[in-house]
């Protein structure tokens, strides 16, 4: 297909090549001016996204935080000029044609990749490959919960994503395209841009896998077609509106389409279109117009386009403001909390302080859920195969099925890393609270998504349980001991390891009244309980928890159940005649964020500083000083009783005594 | 099926029944024992097991580590009482009656989870699902290449492995799958354990996927069978045999078969059998010896099966011995070095030292490999479609490839994490010295298999670059910050962030004579030399580069791209009149190692102590002390330029300076 005859009459209402021609003009100026980025994609998918925002997208540019609106997702996040080559013609505020000019350059919106947050209309941070794919899972699976709580004049909207050979490559795309197969989500619609070109040359290098069957095994619908045809896209997409299953559609597209000797070349995926060949592409496509300029039909036509969903979001307002639940909506969407959000658990942290139960934190993390899940409709928990041993599944809740969107209990499957991706899609969407657990040592198979949500501000929390060699007979494969540090250094994600009932209740309350993500670090093995005072203090991330006799000697921080052995040092230290104090540490970030002198108060001025975690030492010179003294692990863990590893490795009151006197 | 009559006869030969109850026995009594762990597994796979180590599978358990046996890996390794059974049944000394007991013990060798290293027979670490099947795809990789380079007399066996609904579910399956069905490995058996429980309860509450549809998507020859019909099962393993492509036999088995009321129950899966049930058990498959005694003919019938084996080793020594190329395999499987392997990349340092090139550090890395891999024939390497970028493929290797198996270049795709976890198991499987390159940030996706290569020893050397905002235009998705912390806080895992090309020289070398993996951290950006000296300085991982010109009142500490700025800062100060040194710092596991007198000279007792690194500061009070000055990042980075980058944030010789003059 090329441009129409008409197209040659200035003024003229212009075809849908010359539409996608403005697309492909946009990214190839940008990416040439930027001397980096990628213009093979937005080339390639031009047509494909032509078709899809000027005639099935349900978008309005005027108000992009629209409830209702369709999500766009640019998996191939490397293609961001696709997307604010979309944004700017259909006239959203945020891509402004100075900020095309400026694409990558500090301050403009037209980053390299696309961020939430930074760039309206932008629906989740894409670059990372696969990612894109499994956050919209999340997305549909939001839609569909929201739409079984709300119905349909309310919510039921699409989810549309663009994905590359590299997406479909990664691990995650299959967590992603089993779960959305198993829950069918119909409102899940994927435009493979199948160009057979990446970055080491023709995809095949790497991959001869078939696609369409592939998804075909997953339980999606699945077809074929010319990438850049207009009139069978549209037909393929009106089929996937009909679908009951999730729907891929795999577009035959060549790189850098209409780019001359570039296109389809596998040398056209990033920037390296030179002067001459950016003039020739010109050329080929009949444009003649200034670099960065838009001739007006064009313009007008887009902005046409996306005029129209304007109209549609006033419909769906007028509509809805006349319905029952839409402020019941319109709150859930806010993420704000209702005002007794916290009293049932306030209530349970009262109990706790009363009752001193010993339990493992595990266990006090699905108390303070039980107290927050029936006031927060919003929160929607889950776990990835470990249910029972995680405690996510509060009494009640049922599952989230094809049967039962309403449920707040997802069975992610083992699908560590799928689960957190969709999570922060969840929250991206907005309207729920996603919460769910799997083992901490394998938050590494999750950590991609857990960056990524950090760095989006993505409202989850990651329950993260068996928390060291307290796990026991798994052994080391399954005992965490550098994850503490690894995410303790990750910029945007609140890090909460409580040490009892009470804390874990202030924890949660922590994490659910703090702005981004936040992962709760739990133990498998019972402890007793360590504070019998409220005042919510785990809020600062670390405080004073049992004073001196006198003026201390020995400051022993601590943090989860390694919290008793602390005190238990303590005892046997003041026993001995040595005041000694204890601190306990439960949020590191927190205390962070705490004023100075509340910060030296808690280090404290004790000539023997010591820390005890069942973990790696690296990071804790911040409390202890690069002289202090560690208790805690050097090495990997080994298979045993929990109970016999805390005595092999030296995790003791008694190791913390000695080496504390010894320091002394 | 069940065992035949026959089998009532003290003494007759038993049939595969009997012999499989064998391995229920046991798994299902140290389990108990045990009062944890998983028997489900192992009941329910104990006849395809038989069949396998009876009849199809090349070992001999009197030498484990036989160069041509057939690698085995339980990628379900939570059933790990199955491959303990069998060790113990084929007569490994690994495992004796007394291990078995001690299922799960401290000192043991029958850990939760099989370990690599720890007990003989057992070829990789497993229980961190999927990365089994991820790990023998790079057996199967290291196997067809070193029969390519030493031929079928020497090299000709076959890599088995048995997953479970929980490795497929992951992630890592698809990339493991999608590049053993491009690579067409037909030495590569897959043997599902189809029986739909996991630890929710049945399989299909989270995943209704076709499995075979899926495999075969990939590449794969694929067949369902009865996975309790020993006929069946022999004749399924046959036809896996004859296949070109790697195959995929999905065996429906019942969980914790032949166990009354748990078998094919959703609560089959882990521990509880109680006493009674045991009992039932026991009276249902007509065991009526003592717990852990075995009847003498099933023993029998066992040892001779591993029995087997020794004379196909030995057939197969007798031949080899007088193969030319035998002492050459040998070599490449002892993993030792060449007496000339740094030959060349010495000359290349001392021309580093007389030129001072000024070059990014990924780039230095790509030219210590030039000068490594012609002599290192072992050195395998590749990169997940970033090879123009990432400086890992030397001139001249080939690609890695069907009709190429000698080829010395793996094009892994986009499958960051399955290329991590094959290089894993190429090193397990000896032979071959795999390293390969991503984007740093991407490291994430990959560090499972970062960690279990750490856990395992397995010496690979991941080439991560673009390690900083130095990346530049693609933004925070693409600019580490976090990772160096993440990853220094590993056991058993070597960090290097060289400085310039002496240091990445230094550094490759390091990696190359250490036990263990490395990773080499490196730098998108061009970055001027710092050393004029030898003397292999980078494996002390810490050292004085630049000292003061009197007694030093600021030290200043640094890696990689910003020892250049440290240098540039300490310029500055003296001219100022403030004495300071610089300590550049490649490997912070290798300084931790050095005697106490060493680092305390290295630390030094400048007043000031400041630290500039393009990355978090976590963890730097090692070297700063809690009160130093840290010069870096505390979030995530941005899109632009990379020098404007470094302005923004502040990362500069002038903030160098007038942070360290601000704590005189």
């Amino acid at each position: 297909m090329s441009t129409s005859v008409l197209d040659k009459i200035p003024g003229a209402k212009p075809s849908g090549v010359l539409m996608a021609d403005a697309i492909r003009v946009l990214s190839m100026e940008a990416v040439h001016r930027a001397k980096s980025g990628h213009q093979g994609m937005p080339m390639g998918m031009a047509d494909v996204a032509t078709v899809l925002w000027t005639k099935f997208l349900k978008y309005d540019p005027s108000r992009p935080d629209w409830a209702d609106r369709d999500r766009f997702v640019l998996s191939a996040g490397h293609g961001s000029m696709l997307i604010y080559s979309l944004l700017h013609l259909t006239g959203y505020k945020s891509v402004s044609m100075e900020d095309i000019k400026s694409f990558r350059q500090w301050g403009s919106t037209t980053a390299g990749h696309p961020e939430y947050g930074h760039t309206a209309g932008v629906e989740c941070t894409t670059g990372p490959l696969g990612q894109g794919l499994a956050t919209a899972v999340g997305m549909a699976m939001a839609e569909r919960h929201l739409n079984a709580r709300f119905g349909d004049d309310l919510v039921n909207h699409k989810t549309w994503v663009i994905a590359g050979d590299g997406c479909l490559m990664e691990g995650v795309s299959h967590e992603a395209i089993s779960l959305a197969g198993r829950l069918k989500l119909n409102n899940l619609i994927v435009l493979f841009d199948d160009n057979n070109v990446t970055i080491d040359g023709y995809a095949t290098v790497a991959e001869t896998g078939d696609q369409l069957a592939r998804f075909k095994a997953a339980g999606w619908a699945v077809k074929a077609v010319d990438g850049h045809d207009h009139k069978k896209i549209a037909a393929a997409m009106r089929w996937a509106l009909e679908r009951k299953k999730p729907v891929m559609i795999a577009c035959k597209t060549a790189v850098s389409r209409r780019a001359g000797d570039k296109e389809g070349d596998k040398h056209g995926h990033g920037y390296n279109l030179m002067d001459d060949e950016i003039a020739a592409a010109r050329r080929h496509m009949d444009w003649l117009h200034e670099p960065f300029t838009l001739p007006d039909n064009v313009k007008k036509a887009w902005l046409a386009a996306g005029r129209k969903g304007t109209k549609v979001r006033k419909d769906w307002e007028a509509k809805a403001k006349s319905n029952a639940k839409f402020a019941e909506l319109s709150n859930a969407m806010s993420g704000e909390l209702p005002a007794d959000a916290f009293k049932a658990l306030d209530a349970h942290i009262a109990d706790a302080i009363a009752t001193q139960p010993a339990d493992a934190t595990r266990s006090c993390s699905g108390k303070a859920l039980a107290a927050l899940t029936p006031t927060l409709e919003s929160m929607i928990g889950g776990s990835a195969d470990l249910t029972g041993s995680v405690n996510t599944l509060v009494k009640g809740m049922t599952a989230f099925d094809i049967d039962n969107y309403a449920g707040r209990y997802v069975h992610y499957g083992v699908r560590e890393f799928g689960m957190a991706a969709a999570m922060n899609g969840m929250a991206l969407h907005g309207g729920v609270l996603p919460y769910a657990g799997t083992f901490f040592v394998f938050s590494d198979y999750s950590r991609p998504a857990i960056r990524l949500g950090a760095l989006m501000g993505a409202k989850v929390v990651h329950v993260m349980t068996h928390d060291s060699i307290g796990v026991g007979e798994d052994g080391p494969t399954h005992q965490p001991v550098e994850h503490l540090a690894s995410y303790r250094s990750m910029p945007g994600l609140h890090v909460f390891r409580p040490a009892d009932m009470i804390e874990a209740a202030e924890c949660w309350k922590a994490a659910i009244t703090a702005k981004g993500p936040s992962m709760l670090v739990l133990s498998r093995q019972k402890v007793p309980a360590v504070r019998n005072t409220g005042g919510d203090l785990s809020a600062k991330g670390a405080y004073e928890l049992s004073a001196a006799s006198a003026d201390a000697k020995v400051t022993i921080f601590s943090s989860g159940t390694e919290v008793s052995i602390a005190i238990a040092a303590q005892k046997q230290l003041e026993a001995d005649g040595i005041p000694t104090r204890v601190v306990s540490t439960p949020s590191w970030d927190l205390f962070e964020a705490q004023p100075d002198a509340y910060k030296a108060s808690v280090i404290g001025a004790a000539p023997v500083r010591v820390a005890v975690e069942a973990a790696a030492k690296f990071g804790w010179e911040r409390f202890i000083g690069e002289n202090g003294v560690f208790v805690g692990m050097s090495s990997f863990g080994a298979s045993a009783p929990a109970d016999r590893l805390y005595k092999e490795f030296d995790i003791t009151a008694e190791a913390v005594v000695a080496k504390a006197k010894a320091a002394l």
